[in-house]
Formats: structure tokens, sequence, C-alpha cells
């Protein structure tokens, strides 16, 4: 394919050189160089389809990098970092090496704030804006955020602190309809045109001069504006937004570049606190993905001409979660399953059709989710909350505070645990067992085959205890269990030696593989917490020295360098350093969580006195 | 004083045997009462002097515990405990062996959900309505909520997420003012009336009549409804209220009963989800509170005749962050203060007056703290954000997302570290540094003293990187620096010998004192992270015993366990159980953190092999 337009844009500078009436081409060129290229690497190519006409036009007005644009997550941003010299890197995408697939400070000037998680834009903008005004500078912040992000309680907190009315701060709202009811987004031209003009005021001052003239209209109109006032400011005090000092634009037609233009002109020339709403179509401008999106959101390499990724064939842990909760589904009318907004990733979406009442889809909510279990707990019912490990950060005190310390029996199935690979440092799913292991009440478990998770997440539902059952991104070895699956009892694999190695999850089998080579002891550490305090006796008893190997920062390893102390105890693990992206084995290498570096440990370990 | 009909109240049976016409004299009495209880026992006097009223009508009016009743933040709930029973037990609130000073499920079945923390009973409530429904029980959930707590990003996703109109759902908004604008909530007796008897639709409809039947008021009514629709929905996708489904009731007196009676009935007999807005004055019908509610707020034993507590006369810590964040604002132009609703308790009200545009109080909602901090360094600003280690836990995900892996220049004051007593489990301050040490590119600062503190504060600041600075609720031992403090570098109090005690923060000079008298060797671990590898290098070279001693669960200890390996490690620290309300010095006894806890576990090392 020839990008005659696109071979010349080695950044913005470049694209500001191009006629507006060329844009459209530039748009059709990039969407063309996005979609061989993600076909090749795999990424997030549905959103960053949709915003393409979006962040041409946003470049196209504001001057990165003196204004700041904050992409909101980030998977979205693609188009910006072709724009910004960055597209022979594209190759590499979310490789080893390679360009991260979110926005990344150090990458590019114009990457102002890195993102990964949902909902932070606006706090960042308006942190930003909000510094700016002291340093005297100059310059507008941009958030670009979608309507999923909206609905997360950090970018409501944001919206409800807006105090300052000179603020030049712009919200993109990229309106894709994938969270947000269809009806919201009907497009009115005649309002929009109203509103830019600023002609809203005008229409407003109108509606009461009608109301005035006619008959019960006075008492009405007076009445009126008094309650829809105090409506508003109930809910969220000092809602930033119309009356609150938030000017809205829109809507807008988020393909249509000219429009998108003049209405992102608009919006900077206020200098105060605007949101433009655009509204788009995610996987815009590919069949497979305009169809599809939710396929094509995160994708492994695809054929273009088919739309097709090659798949293993095997089932993944968020599948064999998803089967096994329709079983306890039927078993125990009791369950309900909960998601913030990934009732696809997370493997719900078969449970929602077949148990529609009893399936909670918040949003991206994990804080709520997890509350709203809480409460469902206290009156009998037994909530599974489904959340990736690295967003269970957002829950923390909810977990802490409103499950663990009241002992309720909620399970949460921690997905996307341990090394995510590709998505890098913001989705690394590594430090869950660290806070999780502290946390009153909880029973931790850490399944290392699928018959496993099987098991432990019916016993989870069963126990009802505060549960955490965590799985990896990916799959795990399927096998018959070697032994049932006792509550808080780790299984002696190998028996315990004058050196043990005690592993767990993803790195169990590798563990194994290594301890019976060397003729060394092994234990899975079924669950995390509570510790089985007859193995450890025994280890003790023995004073074997122990070799602890987790695919996290350490955890077990501290906790058990703490109980068995006086045995010598090394661990394997992670350091507290961002990983990041590169395909989850050669993640694993970097640290030595490899049979190689098992064994260095392991040597390490045998002649040590 | 008499408490003619107080004394009669043994249950909310007793409560309901009442004639409306006695329950003014009632609420007076429990007044009178709680005034007298609190002055001796210290505790949450003045939120619960104000909602005094409003509970006695919620409980007339709804049938606990069939109704659910959740407290929001729950140190209001003083009253509720009274009526439900436990009067007596007032004699030892907050104290070993008595009630808690916040709702527990295990004291008694009207505590219908365990709260401490802002923000969490919509959700809750939520949860219990929608659990009910599948269970097809009855009975109404009531969240009892205030204005402070309204802004919450929790509290914002629970009202997002309210989407089934028929379940029996009530918010009780306890509007003291004390967050929302005075302008907000201008009583409006007619337009209560109108809703309350269904009048509002009418009113509604009236409207559009009135507008249909106007010179242009056709097409400006349907305009104006499709604008206000998608202008709400916008900001709240799925916005629960008016048009959304919530039904709004109020404003209403919060301390006229009568008049809250009749409309929690309504509310009630609704069978829907309905906000009832009561303006209330927190700390009413004592004057010294009236006055200074914020005094109030949490307050120890005072006299009931002059309002005053005694005072120790040394600065605590809070007070000396507060004064030496003045110093640095004058020091360095680019320091901003940020704080979520606690401007006096984490001692920057004085910052706030001298500072105004650099102070940024954010609302209950510590999430947006963190993540707008982040914003605002990364254009050359360094804030400094104070927060209490149970509520940093809101913040986990934006302090290691937001902040950490971006590598910041952020400083977060952990204030309330440690034990902090009477508060009890859901205020304890002791999972921060489990969580702290794995958060990469973070420092965390542990003074032990109030001069390390002022230094390290400063360091911090002037780093330029994450840092956490921790210090706990009172004071510590204000003393000249015995040694300059150097990046990353512990201090070695007493030489390193056969055994080693290392400490930090509240329990150094109990542990200062127990190395003195046994001749160990003892290491103040001024910084949590990094590590002091040079002392750790010549703890291990001397194969010294090591004795962590820490006032929280198990952080340092386990990474030195682990670090230090093959020495001997030995941990002083919290279970991860929930600690109960007691006088620090208690909890201390309870896990051994006292000098007879310390000896014992030195004894134990020396004979260890």
């Amino acid at each position: 394919m020839a990008y005659s337009l696109l071979d010349s844009i080695h950044g913005i500078d470049d694209l500001k050189k191009l006629r507006i009436n060329q844009l459209d081409q530039l748009a059709a060129e990039i969407r063309g160089f996005m979609i061989e290229s993600v076909s090749n690497t795999g990424g997030h190519l549905a959103s960053s389809l949709g915003a393409i006409e979006l962040i041409i036009a946003t470049h196209y007005v504001f001057d990165s990098p003196r204004d700041r644009i904050v992409f909101d997550v980030g998977h979205q941003s693609y188009a910006h970092k072709i724009l910004t010299g960055r597209r022979e890197q594209f190759a590499l995408l979310r490789q080893e090496g390679g360009i991260s697939g979110f926005p990344k400070r150090e990458e590019s000037e114009h990457d102002a704030f890195n993102t990964g998680h949902a909902s932070t834009s606006i706090s960042a903008a308006l942190g930003m804006a909000r510094a700016r005004k002291l340093l005297n500078e100059e310059g507008s912040c941009v958030a670009f955020i979608g309507d999923g992000a909206m609905t997360g309680g950090l970018a409501m907190e944001a919206m409800d602190d807006i105090d300052d009315y000179e603020l030049p701060l712009v919200l993109i709202l990229n309106d894709n309809e994938m969270s947000i009811a269809p009806n919201v987004g009907a497009v009115n031209r005649r309002l929009t045109k109203l509103r830019t003009n600023k002609g809203y005021v005008r229409f407003k001052r109108c509606l009461v001069r009608t109301l005035d003239t006619s008959r019960g209209g006075k008492w009405l109109s007076r009445h009126m504006e008094r309650t829809r006032d105090r409506v508003k400011r109930f809910i969220m005090p000092n809602l930033p937004f119309e009356d609150f000092g938030l000017i809205y634009l829109g809507p807008v037609d988020g393909h249509d570049i000219k429009k998108l233009i003049k209405m992102l002109r608009s919006a900077k020339e206020l200098h105060k606190p605007v949101i433009v709403h655009a509204r788009t179509i995610k996987g815009k401008g590919y069949s497979f993905s305009e169809t599809n999106p939710e396929r094509f959101h995160g994708i492994a390499p695809f054929s273009v001409m088919t739309g097709k990724v090659r798949t293993t064939g095997q089932m993944n842990c968020s599948e064999v979660f998803g089967k096994t909760m329709l079983e306890i589904a039927q078993r125990r009318e009791d369950v309900v399953a909960i998601t913030a907004a990934m009732p696809s990733g997370t493997g719900l979406s078969e449970f929602s059709e077949r148990y529609p009442s009893r399936f909670f889809d918040v949003g991206i909510a994990e804080e709520h989710a997890l509350t709203m279990a809480a409460g469902m707990a206290t009156v009998g019912i037994r909530p599974v909350v489904a959340i990736y490990s690295s967003f269970l950060q957002r829950g923390y005190d909810e977990l802490l505070h409103d499950i663990c310390l009241q002992n309720l029996p909620v399970v949460v199935a921690v997905d996307r645990a341990g090394l995510v690979g590709e998505d890098g440092e913001t989705h690394q799913g590594i430090f869950d067992p660290a806070f999780l292991i502290t946390m009153p009440n909880l029973t931790v478990y850490s399944p290392a085959t699928l018959e496993e998770l099987s098991v432990m997440l019916n016993m989870a539902v069963d126990s009802g205890r505060p549960s955490a059952v965590r799985y990896n991104r990916g799959t795990l070895p399927s096998e018959k269990l070697s032994s049932p699956v006792a509550y808080g009892k780790w299984e002696i694999k190998l028996p315990i030696a004058e050196v043990t190695v005690v592993s767990t999850g993803t790195m169990l089998p590798i563990a194994h593989w290594v301890a019976k080579k060397h003729g060394v002891g092994l234990v899975h550490a079924r669950f995390l917490s509570p510790l089985d305090r007859e193995v450890l006796d025994e280890i003790q008893k023995k004073r074997s020295k122990v070799l602890v190997v987790e695919e996290n920062v350490l955890a077990l390893g501290g906790i058990l360098a703490h109980e068995l102390n006086p045995c010598r105890v090394r661990t394997l693990c992670l350091p507290n350093e961002p990983v990041t992206h590169a395909c989850i084995d050669r993640q694993r290498e970097w640290y030595g969580l490899t049979e190689k570096g098992i064994e260095t440990a392991l040597r390490e370990l045998a002649v040590e006195e």
C-alpha cells in the first residue's frame, strides 16, 4: 500500500504543513498502515482505529508539547504515536526494545502522561493546568477520555474538583457508545451550533422569556431553574458542567475532521474548562473490527484478509473460570458474578447471557464492584468479583476495609495475575500477592493447573470466607489433580529434602522439572494465605534449605524467610522495578524465572553453610 | 441530669412505643447524655450531635434489622447505638472491651455494615437491595450519607450504577454544609410538597404543556429535553437521579422530627430508589461544638462547662508537618500542599491561610488528590499530599500507577501511620509499609523524632523522587539529630553486635532502651526503602542475629529476612489480624511491642543456634 502523505510526516510540524482538505487522505493512510502493522504485531486496534480523525484534528489544532495532551487509558493513541515520529517503530510495537502500546513520557515529549489504567486523565490534566497557572505558563491541558473511563470514580472526583473557571482545560470525550447507552448520543447539529456560537445563553434566555409571557409559565420557570440547580448540585457538589463552569461543545461527528477542527479551535480559544463531545465508531474503517470491536480491542497478530487470529485450541484461565462459574451458578442459586466492564475479558460473557439477573457489570468501577459485593454478602448472597490483578489495585481499600475486616464471603477472581507481557508495566499483575497476604481473614488460592483453578473456585465459594483466587494471563497445564485440594494445605510433590523448592502458579511446572532433575524437594504452595503450618514444621524439623520461586514482587519468599527462620530461605522473584513490555518468556528471562535461573539459585543455596 | 424517657428505651421496640410528640424530648435527653458521656471518654461528638433527630426519625419509620441501615463513615451513629440498647456501654466507648465508635455487625444486629472509611454506604446498600431482590426478601435498604462522603468516587460510582428503579433503596443525605456550598440548600417547601405528593410528574407535564401552547415554546421544549438529558448523561452515564429513576425528596429540616418522619414514610412507601435530603447542623445543641464543629469532630475527653480539652503542650507530628510545610513553602515557590478533606487533621490549616493559591483541598477524593499531584509534577511543581495511612489505601493504584511507575517528584505525607488507638481496625495505619516497599522508585522515610520528620520532609521535597514520609498519630520524641540524615542511609545507634535490633519510628525509643540494657546493637532504619546496603553488608559480615521491631504488619522484617539470609532474622510485628479499639499502649501490649516483648524476643534469639 502506498502512503504518499504519511511518508512525508515525521513529526507534528509536518502535519501542520498539510491543508485541511488533505487530512481525510492522511487519516485513510494512517488507518491502512495501522491495520497492516497491527496485524503483524497484535495490539489495541479497535480503539486506535476509532480515534484517528480525532487525534489528527487534536494535533492540528493544539501545539504539543506546549499544549499537553493526556490520553486516558492510552490504548487509543496509536495515531498520536504515528504522527509524533514513531511510525517506523511500529514494527516492534509492544515488543522488547520497541515502543509501548501506551503513552510513555520517556518515548516522546508529546506523551504528556503515562497511562494504562482508566479514568486518570482529567485529574492529570487538571493538575497540569493548575500547576501551569502557578508557574505562569501558557498552553492548554487536554484530557482525551472515552465514555467508559468517565464511569470511574477517579474521573468523577476530578470533574467534581474543577473550581477554577479560567483554566484552559479541554476534555475531549471520545464517545464510541461502548459504555453509554445508545440513546445518549443523538447528534443535534442545531443545538451544537447554538452552543458553539455562544447562542446557548440566548437560547436559555429565550426559554425563560417564553415561559414568562405564557399562562402559568412564570411560576414554572422560576421553580424549574431552582429545582434543576439543586438536583445537579446534590449528586455532584460543584458539578463542573454548564452552570458549573464547564462549557459543553458538541456532539460532533468524530470522523469529520473539518468539523472537529472547527470545534476544537473554539474550545482552545475559550481558555476555559470545556468539554468537547465527539461521537466515534470503535474499530472504524475495517469491516471486521467495526462489526466486532470487542474482539479487536486487544488482539493478537491476525490476517488482514480474514480478520482471523491463530488460536491455540486450549482453553485459557479466563475461559476455565467462566465455565466453572456456570457450573457453580447451576449448583448454587445464591451465587452472582460481578465485573467492572470486563464481561468478555474475564470469561463471563456466557454467564451474563445465561444468568442475566445474577450478573452485574458495574462499569469501570472496581471500588464499587467490591463494596457492593460486600453489601450483598451481608444478606446471604455469595458474590464472585472478577477483576484483573492490576485493576484490583484500584480496589485495595474496599477489599481490605469492606470485605476482609468484615470477614464476608466474597470471592475475588484475580485474573491476569503475574507477568502479562506486551501490555507492560501498568498492567503487570505482580503486586497483588504482597498486599493480599497482609489482609486479615483473606484466603489466597494459587492454582497451578486448570483443574486446580476450577476446584479452588468451587472451594472458595463454598468456604464462606473472604477469598482471592489468582490465576495468570494465558493458560496453565491441564492435568488430573495429583492430590485432592484441602483447605489451607500445600502439596508435597517431591519429598522435603536437604534443599526444597517452594513454588506455585505458573512457576510450578518449571520448578518441578528442575527439582526432579536435581533431586531436591518440591512443595506446591496451593495457598499463599494461610500458610500450611504442618509443611512449615516439617521443613523446619529437617532444617531444609528453601528456594521460593514466585512470579511477582517479594511476597511468599518474605513471609517464609520470616516464618522458617532459622532455615535458610532464598527467593527468586521480581524486584520492585517497572517491568516493561516484551513477551512473558522474555520478561521471565530478565529476572531469572527460568530453568537456568532456578538451577543457579539452587547451586548457590547448596554450597551455602 | 434526668433521662426520664431515655431510661425507658432499651431497644428500638421501646422507641416505637413513644408518641411522635414525645420524640423531641427524647432527642434532648439523648443529646444531654451524649455530651455528658463523650466528655468523659472522648469520641466523634459533633457529627453524632447533628444526626440525633435524623436517626430517631429513621428508626421510628424503618424496621431494623428487617430494614437495613448503613451509616456512611459511621462516626455519626452514636444515637443509633444508644437507641439499639447500647447506652450503658457508652462508659467504655472506644475503650478496650467497650463498644466501638463505629457500627460493628458483631455488636448488634442493627449494625448492618461496618464502616469507618467514607463513601461506602451507597454501594453497600445497593448491594443489599439487589441481593434481597434475588432472595425475594422484603425490606428497605437505607444508606445514611453525609454531603462530604458524596464527593468520594466510590459513592459516585455507586450512584451511577443504580439501574433498577423498583429497588426499595433509600439514600438519606445528611447535609450539614460542611462540604456543599451554602447556596445548595435553599429550602423550598412548595417544591418539596409538589414532589412528595407525586405532583412533580404533573409539574413536568404542565411545563411541557405550557411550552407547547406558547409562541416558540414548542420548539424550545423539545430541544430543552434532549439537551438536558444529554448534558447529564455525559457527566454520569445513567445518572440515577430524577429522569434517571432516583426520586428526590427534600430538603427538610433535619432537626424537625415530625417533618422527617413524614418524609421518610413517603420514602419508605415508594419502594423505589429515593434520596431524602435533610439539612442538619454539625455539633447541634451544644454551644461549643456548634461554634467549632471541626474541633469537636473527634475529640479527647473535655470539660462540659468550658468545652476545653486537657492539652499536653508538646507539638504532635501533624503540627510539626504543618510547620515544616510553611518553611518549605517559603523556601521553594514550586511546592504546593494537597489534602483530601483533612486540612486541620493533617496540620495544613495555617498553610491554607498563608498560601491559598498553593493549597488544594479536593474533598474526600484521595485517588484524585494523588493523580492530580502526578499531573502537577510533570510540569515542574513539587506537590506534597498529606493523607492518613488508612485512607492512603484508597489511593494505592494512583500512587503506584501514576506516581511511582512514572517516577514523579510527589511527596506523600503518610499521617496516622502505625497503631491509632481508639478508632480501631478501620483506621489502623499498619498496612502501608508492606505495600509501600513494593512500589518501584518510591523512597519511604521513617522518622523517629520530630526533628527527623522535619529534615526528612525537606529532603523528600528536594530529592525530586516519589517519596512517602510516614509518621504516627500523636507525637515523637523531640531531640537534636544524633547524626545527619543522609539519603538512603540508616543510623547505627549502637554498634552492630552478635545480636542487633533494627527498628524505626515509634518503636525506636523502646528498642534503644532495651538494646542498651542488654548490650546488643541497634540500627535505626531511617528509610524502609531503599535499604542501606552498607549496613546490611556489615550485619552479614558479622553474622549478626537480627531482631526487627516494627509497628505494622510484616514489611521490613520480611524483606530483611529475605536480604540478610543466611543471618538469623526475627521480627516483632503485628499479625494480619484486625486490631480493635483500645488505647495505643494496650494495642502494643497485645502484640508484644513493649519492653518486655522485645526482651523476650531477644532472649529467644540469643539462645538459637
